[in-house]
């Protein structure tokens, strides 16, 4: 008997689906309704075939005719802007809320409108929602009401330099470049030129290399850990694979240290975490990289870290599943977090390779 | 009537059948043989099924039967090292020599033995070759007799970062970061698990991360152009096309400086390079970005160029096809200029897409 | 000097791009028009941004505005039924027409209602066109004013089965099966959820499987061939590259007979046509199968074939580049014999490998 | 606590990956060794590197040192004929064989000779061995134990056509051909020319097109449900995908026979089978086309019909994926069976898409 009654907003997209495959896999959830427009009315399989055989007496509904109040846990996996009226009305309500978008990620207010282009009506609820990074604010999430899941590009951007953020290796005045390489399953499910498959496959392009929404949350939580205002700039790229996200971090290291310290630093900041593996990468520590193909449809994130002793520059890697640990993952180990269980629950998922 | 009679050492390989296919287009030259150990006494189809109908009279040699003699130009598509006593004997006979290896492309002769390792035998032709990267290097490819072209990554790395370097609008003490997304095709035609179909389609990695023998190149050269030495580090990354390299150089603007005079420097730098396609990034510019894409099978380069006003970075682009114009089609390129013919002769070949 | 003019109906499509691409090769045209909604009054480089460099002073044009009879030669790329009444004005003023669409493919007028869904208005022109498959109709296209170029699949698959049908060696009443593998370009250059990179990577899929509208053209052609009716199925699947058709032709043979007259039947009927390779498929024949691979971006197509001895299951196998042999290419090859000019005119391009 | 100690034969390949994969996520196993000549004394994710975190306390052993009586169950994941000695010792020993090679697939011990090229060692075991496909032979495998599982082919060739075989609609004198794409994955793990990403990507190819061992299994198998000798034809052919493998199985119905009569005989045929989605395809009737991309990762298979009314033509089509259907997973299947445990234990996993 399912523990808790979950209700998801936005449920035909890539995030929704992948947030109801996960949620299928999850022993303690029931999911009660599942919102899409251009769905209502229709099984689940019909805009996600491959969920055909789960969720069988489910159909989608219009979101303006659910009750929010008939569940626990209520996700959204709406755009940004979409689904706000109705996340804070929930959490109003006493649901716990967590939410997939860029709704609440950010604490300054004021950033909503220059980055996402609407006035945020609810900055009260930024104060209280929790950046759902889980191996940075899982001791936050245990207990919180509001989980505000990161972005896939800043999740991966954070994870690959906060070690560096957080022991001053780096040297800060120097700048930090962060530069992902993204799969079109990132762009949504909407069809478009650029997600055309003949025109996406083999092809390799920079896009919003002017500056990156996701920026704004990496500079935020690497600025907390560091104490001080990062220099962050991030540039993504469409590459050719379907799924995850690829971050390489770099920057420079301040003189006198090297490989060890930095070995060390990420080492110290990842102990204990069940779903990062940590890889130092350099000549003669055998070992594969970091690669998103050995973290598909899981939670694992792949952390490696380099030294070019020549130059002092230092990279941090990171490669996750950019719908799993970039999106509705997350958000789920999140919900564990928020709700008390174990931090796993549901997400022990061996990843899918070759 | 052909005018040059052409050899190639390392004919079946990737950069060698490259080479054979840019060559049967090439209205002035024959190839008189061409080497392979594993493929000897066989068509050049054998190893290349796509140029059955070409060559059709050629069968491979043995590097050791060949007579550098016979031949006016002679092209080297040999892994680094394995050419050189038959290059530097065919360069002392007369031949113009092409050398798409790293035999001669870095100047400092003391560098082959920690980067390459091997103690370079004729530091006396490592004066006389020309960097064959035509934008740069044109003029002094006129009558040269011999060239070695850049490698790919370096060859869209400098591409990239070159109006940067020689403008005075990066702040060189804040360092230069390459950061390079390449194809399959650059490993190599050798099977081996990195390579393996199910293994590499749609996945990310970096290699090398702690040091890429292509960064020697792109720091001789853009110290050159910068005029001190140059900071500069290189990351290159596998991801999940067949051809391609991408190349996205980070750094940081001068005070003072912005899109404008960035846009002023692309523009002067590349005035007038046929090969050369330059695109502005920035939002309300229309235009699609630079993507390997859109030069594939072709000699030409598409670069971009962005800056991410809130922190000052500044990033150049470079999409080229690793094996034209990162290797086969450049020393091509080089040839028609060594030979005073027109520089695009044969090259003149639109990019294959979608 | 370019010595004949030619306009382009549809020309900012994946079909019409290929064609510009191919016609910039072609030393004997100039390309005085091409049309397009979307992009008149644009250069051809913003609907296909890697012929940049090529065609710098023409801009589409809107089909209504073009002069149909300043051209010499009208090549129409445009869906069926879209150019028709362009196509046949322009034949009537003596313009030579290379049609690509369905238009004229079918000599049974009364078929285009239930196959196209449009009641032919010139079934006159249909007795006038020549199927321009060149291995089967050169001859009489050689001074014709009106080719009809075979689809994609249907060249496949006649190329494929053709020897078989041809030299009665396979039981007609036992059937012909078809059975063909696609890639994403044959869907046409408009986004759809069927060509979204992350639903069509990785996937395999039947299109059509109740029967496909290119089956016509096969029965029309094979049954030529054989000297009776064919009864011929076609089914089509949706795989995962981006350029490439490949048929597989399945039959049974008569008794009696056996590879060795299989051999023979290919051997004959493809003697001396330059753009095909054949390739027999046996145990203990050296030598690599047919493969698309082989053949992208050139109008080449590689024929295999091989028997199963324990039940006398015979195949024919096609591989061609859908863009290039199965469109564009197939139509240049008919100008250059309609004109009188040597057959690989300007086709003469070595396919791009790896 | 689990139930039964598993051990794995091969466990460094695709499929021992996978099958470790799968038993990871199983309640009611735990795995004691897998062997691996390659790998033996060093971990679990040395090979698979996706696994680490699991097995973590797991490191392989040669197979010569495997104490084959310490487990409940055996799986043999290595190639034909590698394994055989062992699985047929561990059977008399009275262990519960699951075979993933093909050594106990066929009936007829002779045709291990010219189908394997090895004299079959134990002709008694290939009566007690269950052919593991569950659709057919469910009942059989409870308590049985020794299961062959089928070949990845084979799966897709009889599930696509056991319908129309068991039916009697199809005119089995006019002959079935299953015409297979299959992914990269199906070669194996080991590096090779035909599975060299650059080679592969892009490509479409036939393999074995003069006859498949998998086709041996498949007329076993259909000629057992149609009563009668069914003469079928196996083309496999390599695809640009990694994981799946798709049938599609050409026939001819029977006079007076039509889609309606092939609708039924799915619907009835495929009752009840939890792990099978029967799709129609058929003009105006909703729904997507059975593809690979709908269950990746999982067990089920989707099956699709058609019929080309026009001809007659009947088809049936399965997709599934190789590694899971095709091999592990069905293997895990066999074992729930054979164990008396729900057959789906351990294997309701959603399908990984996009």
């Amino acid at each position: 008997m399912a523990e808790v009654r979950v209700g998801v907003l936005g449920g035909s997209g890539f995030t929704g689906g992948e947030l109801l495959r996960l949620l299928a896999l999850h022993p303690r959830v029931e999911v009660v309704f599942a919102t899409s427009r251009e769905y209502a009315g229709r099984p689940i399989h019909s805009a996600h075939p491959h969920l055909r055989g789960f969720y069988e007496g489910l159909r989608y509904s219009r979101i303006e005719s659910v009750d929010l109040g008939s569940v626990d846990v209520l996700f959204n996996a709406l755009p940004h802007g979409a689904g706000i009226n109705y996340t804070s009305e929930a959490y109003d309500r006493g649901v716990t809320i967590v939410d997939l978008s860029a709704d609440y990620r950010l604490k300054d207010a004021s950033l909503y409108e220059s980055v996402y282009g609407f006035k945020h009506p609810r900055p009260d609820l930024l104060e209280k929602a929790v950046y759902a990074l889980p191996e940075i604010h899982g001791e936050e999430l245990r207990g919180a009401r509001l989980a505000a899941a990161p972005g896939c590009n800043a999740t991966a951007a954070i994870l690959a330099a906060a070690p560096l953020a957080a022991s001053g290796l780096i040297d800060l005045d120097m700048g930090i470049v962060v530069d992902v390489k993204a799969g079109s399953s990132e762009g949504g499910s909407k069809p478009s030129k650029s997600n055309h498959h003949s025109l996406r496959e083999g092809s390799a392009r920079p896009y919003s290399p002017w500056g990156h929404r996701h920026a704004w949350e990496a500079r935020q939580e690497l600025s907390r850990l560091a104490g001080k205002p990062v220099k962050l700039s991030l540039v993504p790229h469409a590459v050719s694979m379907v799924r995850g996200a690829f971050a390489s971090v770099h920057g420079w290291l301040v003189d006198g240290k090297g490989f060890n310290d930095v070995a060390r630093a990420y080492a110290s900041f990842y102990s204990g975490k069940r779903f990062v593996r940590v890889k130092p990468l350099a000549p003669g520590i055998p070992g594969d990289p970091p690669d998103v193909k050995n973290v598909i449809g899981s939670e694992f994130a792949e952390i490696g870290y380099s030294v070019e002793v020549e130059v002092g520059r230092v990279s941090g890697f990171a490669a996750i599943d950019n719908l799993v640990r970039g999106a509705a993952g997350q958000g789920v180990q999140a919900m564990n977090l928020m709700l008390g269980w174990p931090e796993g629950e549901g997400l022990m998922i061996p990843p899918l390779r070759p």
